[in-house]
């Protein structure tokens, strides 16, 4: 089919998102003519402002347009708890759970050699210079996969010197989960990990 | 959880686009902000481009940033067959099935009074126009629906003094279909529509 050109471009371009496909971009690009001209507009100013915009905070490396990210601008919250987290995406579900009220370092990544990515990549003399300035609990909450364990592990060797507590977050069988559909790498988690009642 | 603000918008104006909640919105921000901030830009630069530009073909009323769309613009075509449709998204599908070979209307809708779209609405008037033009027959392809039938019936009678041979597309059970599957609307018009072998 000969689509305009550029209706063509736009149907393109579309597929950049995560989990669009051409039949999708069709979808998408029809709606907005037909439907929704103005959102489709605002989409591309905020998309424009936000990919020419958006820097990494200073302090701990999180997405923002501002030198400081709001989490490291929010004075009421705990300079000496700090939460090391993979990704952007991690930070926000912490921040949804609600009850960390401490500040965060994003490693925007996590140790993964073949890919390129070694401690410097993922910020580790910034984490360790920053752990120097008053942290006095670090909790390391990379994820429990192969290279998030491994990530964990290299940071709790960088540090071990600062005479901070390293803490892991805990791994075990989801709330509202059931014992028979959780995994066995987790159960034997769950029992390793068991405290008192 | 507070985003920056330019954050926030993307992820807020990326939710115009159909099928796309806050939780994708969000994968979506965060990967192009990561991963690939020449495909936004492209993205935001294309969205700008279509929605400022794209108007319709003053011929078929398809989508086209030209006075004439592609389709109408070419000259390899059959006059004399003129396909009516409902939207732009019909025009590409019957274009990848690939056998025809004349020319388009698109109505940009169906009848829908509830909705406030009656005849001059789907532009009528103006296919009544077009098919004194010299066209031989009108083949109606409007969807098969209560609403598509209705429009496929008022365009019959708009166009019964017109002299043109007026065709419906066929209706039954598709290719690669199993009978078993097929819901009983469509087995009835797949007897009723019976032809000799």
């Amino acid at each position: 089919m000969k689509y305009s050109p550029l209706i063509q471009e736009l149907v393109r371009a579309l597929t950049a998102l995560p989990g669009v496909g051409p039949k999708s971009a069709q979808r998408m690009t029809l709606q907005l003519l037909e439907r929704d001209r103005d959102g489709g507009r605002r989409l591309a100013a905020a998309l424009k402002a936000a990919m020419d915009n958006v820097k990494h905070c200073v302090r701990c490396r999180n997405f923002t347009e501002e030198t400081l990210c709001p989490v490291c601008a929010d004075r009421s919250r705990d300079d000496a708890l700090l939460c090391v987290v993979e990704t952007p995406a991690d930070v926000i579900a912490i921040e949804q759970a609600g009850t960390f009220r401490g500040r965060y370092f994003v490693l925007m990544g996590r140790l993964s050699p073949l890919d390129g990515l070694g401690p410097d990549e993922i910020g580790i003399p910034q984490l360790v210079a920053r752990v120097g300035e008053g942290v006095q609990e670090v909790i390391v909450a990379t994820n429990p996969t192969v290279e998030g364990e491994a990530t964990a592990h290299y940071i709790a060797g960088a540090l071990a010197s600062s005479g901070t507590t390293i803490s892991r977050i805990a791994h075990g069988v989801p709330m509202g989960g059931e014992l028979e559909f959780v995994d066995s790498g987790t159960l034997a988690h769950a029992f390793a990990g068991r405290r008192p009642v």
